[in-house]
């Protein structure tokens, strides 16, 4: 907190905060080392996170760890090319992780792994005392959410939940509103996860996205590992892109939380249909035999204690465009992102829509407003800067994480929650509180300034 | 049966059709008489319908009954200003309209009385042999759904329930489009009762819309008996207009049926507010101090038989344009309406929104087609000109009624088992099959071509 201060007092900060237009440097003044990075996961989008992060001055790369060792190399050449050091390689089996997680000359480490290791690589590298950065799943139990809570408690060891859309433009923008109470008292909010993954969960065992319907020991990339869980497993597998944003607007695990939930899963048609619908494929291709259990659309309603409902959306089977169907309703008014459109009682022409833009813009958070040169050209629209960018302070301050364990347990458990429901015909689910009751005392602080 | 094969094959009907320009005079030079209507209730809806009845050829209206002497006085005065011998009245309390349905000069009935008056008036006119044009609206009980199945399938007379969306333009097109398989086979429907009804539910008790928070006996029109549903009951109040259209693109009760719904229901505020903050209003007006139970948002999730997912959404008491959020999507593509475009497999550019507006005109549904300019001025768009016109061309013919006591029941009971769903924390609750049965082996008949 001295740090802090002694930063917002300082005419020097804003200065160079302002001529800045690289990456911030506003902080590195402060800070006599830079953070130790190391990766676990440099696959499609671990190769992504590690490129952000050689963008960053108050970054090194310190060690790289995959199972696959052409992506390891090719991690690492990212590094040397970047000029800096060659990383310490770790390649050797599933839990060669674990000797990265020896090194002392290690900060943090960036989890960027199919979703059933993210829990027990976070929890080994927490009690191994290394800040995690962990990417997005929904998780395979309820315990797994606890086993994440009990060791952050024991611990101590920062960790945040990378939920990049958090911190998409328009998102934050509609915070910012909210905040603002533009929208009045929440009500209603909707988000989800409708996305086209079939060239995702299918490819040629070569390429990253398509060109064959092969998945597992024959996919590649993401085929290998994610279109198991489509297979085996019906629920919203991956809730935290829809469900993040709304945590913030409703103040989740900060004065509210997840009380419980309902979900239902439409018939599963899309990933089959795939399959035999597909040049490589047909119905004579052995994947045709194979049972999908994950419905093309399964919706979830969640109830919060504060008595606002959010109704959830996992889509990915089928063909149909991006969009991840934000609706935040208040009794002053909503936005919606599929039509691009809000409504706020007073200033909008009476029962019409008016485009959302000119508000957005209006309304751009703080933290858009400064960085957005810095975020621009990075992945999915400038977000993952934000998100690392935030990670990486917090980290630097001792600030608490902005999205933490709690976040990340509440949000993860929606995974197990609906498929619980949806296995007992609808109904509905209790959710832990994962905050052991402080969700009635701590406050909101997610965002609340342009720091990070 | 005869009759219309005879129509089909005479070539005079075509050119008749087609030179029509007022109402549809085609079938009226094969029936002799013209069909006596009797109407119950003549407030604000049924005031609408009746100055479309009178439109008809094929129509005389010999009877209105209303407890509102005012409002079926100007019903009457509608009646003679068409040129038409004055109708009988029924003015005389509550029970009037069975003196009514005790005429001989009379076939049919329009029912638009308050929602709690629909099933005894419709059980008492097929008890009377006067077919039933029954207002939509939710069902009390469930055990009212059968008692309307029960009555029609003793008496047989007919019942039609006059869900003026399943002809609305857009749902039609989009009905054939889907029957053209464009969509693939159905995954996930939505839709839903989006309106701002405040300014309904109250008014100044003077004129119909807003201008006051009164309701109940201080009330004028809807607000004197709609508003007590939103004080006593808490589910999806009004499902038809969501559910309806929704009905015929999955064959409900004709090779699928509804199997069980869960619903939520968020915190109420809307209605409170209003009072609190309106001029006439404010914290002392004793309003203020009316407990609103409605939720401002529900959401009802059901599960069919053939494994589709249905979300509908009753969203009746904050400030927002009207939506009523149609959402068809199966394993080629969907079409929202709040966006107002479609994707579709193959023919949309991959990944993006194409706008429906092409595609609705050229699936453009042949009734419409046929019948755009005879509607044209007619109610909500010109769907209150087909509803009525399908009811009144099935009667003539003998058909059966193309929406019939099996669709009224399964729909009208969502707001039954909503009530039950919500107020027992969200549990599931079974669909009873209305049809014993029939809904395995019922063929669509749903305005499969252009006579009605």
């Amino acid at each position: 907190m001295q740090r802090r201060t002694f930063i917002k007092d300082t005419a020097t900060y804003t200065a160079i905060g302002l001529a800045s237009n690289g990456f911030s440097i506003g902080h590195n003044i402060f800070s006599v080392d830079k953070v130790k990075v190391g990766f676990i996961g440099v696959g499609a989008r671990g190769n992504g996170t590690l490129e952000l992060a050689l963008l960053r001055k108050d970054v090194v790369v310190t060690a790289i760890c995959d199972i696959d060792k052409d992506a390891a190399n090719r991690g690492a050449k990212l590094v040397t090319d970047a000029g800096h050091k060659a990383p310490a390689l770790f390649t050797d089996g599933d839990h060669s992780y674990k000797k990265l997680l020896d090194l002392k000359d290690l900060d943090v480490v960036f989890i960027c792994t199919p979703w059933e290791w993210h829990t027990p690589m976070s929890i080994d590298a927490m009690k191994a005392g290394k800040a995690v950065a962990c990417e997005v799943a929904g998780a395979m139990s309820i315990d797994e959410c606890w086993q994440m809570v009990r060791t952050y408690e024991a611990t101590l060891t920062p960790f945040m939940i990378m939920e990049n859309v958090c911190y998409r433009r328009d998102v934050m923008a509609v915070l910012n509103m909210v905040r603002k109470d533009m929208f009045g008292e929440m009500i209603h909010l909707e988000g989800g996860y409708q996305h086209d993954l079939r060239e995702v969960k299918f490819n040629d065992g070569i390429n990253y996205y398509g060109g064959g319907v092969e998945f597992g020991d024959k996919g590649y990339s993401e085929a290998k590992w994610r279109t198991t869980h489509s297979v085996y497993r019906n629920g919203d597998l991956y809730p935290t892109h829809g469900i993040g944003p709304i945590g913030s607007y409703i103040h989740n695990n900060r004065g509210n939380r997840f009380e419980y939930l309902t979900s239902m899963s439409s018939k599963a048609r899309g990933l089959h249909n795939y399959v035999t619908d597909h040049p490589k494929g047909g119905k004579d291709h052995p994947n045709a035999k194979v049972n999908f259990r994950l419905g093309d659309v399964v919706t979830t309603n969640i109830m919060t204690t504060n008595g606002e409902t959010i109704t959830l959306s996992h889509d990915t089977n089928l063909p149909r465009p991006y969009s991840l169907g934000f609706r935040v309703q208040g009794t002053k008014g909503l936005w919606m992102d599929v039509n691009k459109s809000l409504y706020i009682e007073g200033k909008s022409p009476a029962h019409k829509w008016e485009l959302a833009e000119p508000y957005l813009k209006e309304y751009d958070h703080p933290l858009w407003k400064k960085y957005e040169n810095d975020a621009s050209g990075a992945g999915h629209g400038g977000m993952d800067w934000f998100v690392m960018n935030a990670f990486i302070e917090a980290y630097k301050r001792k600030d608490p994480m902005p999205l933490d364990v709690y976040d990340h347990a509440s949000w993860a458990a929606i995974t197990c929650l609906s498929e619980q429901s949806i296995s007992q015909g609808g109904e509905p689910q209790s959710f832990p509180d994962f905050t052991d009751g402080k969700w009635m005392h701590r406050k909101p602080i997610f965002a609340l300034n342009d720091v990070y």
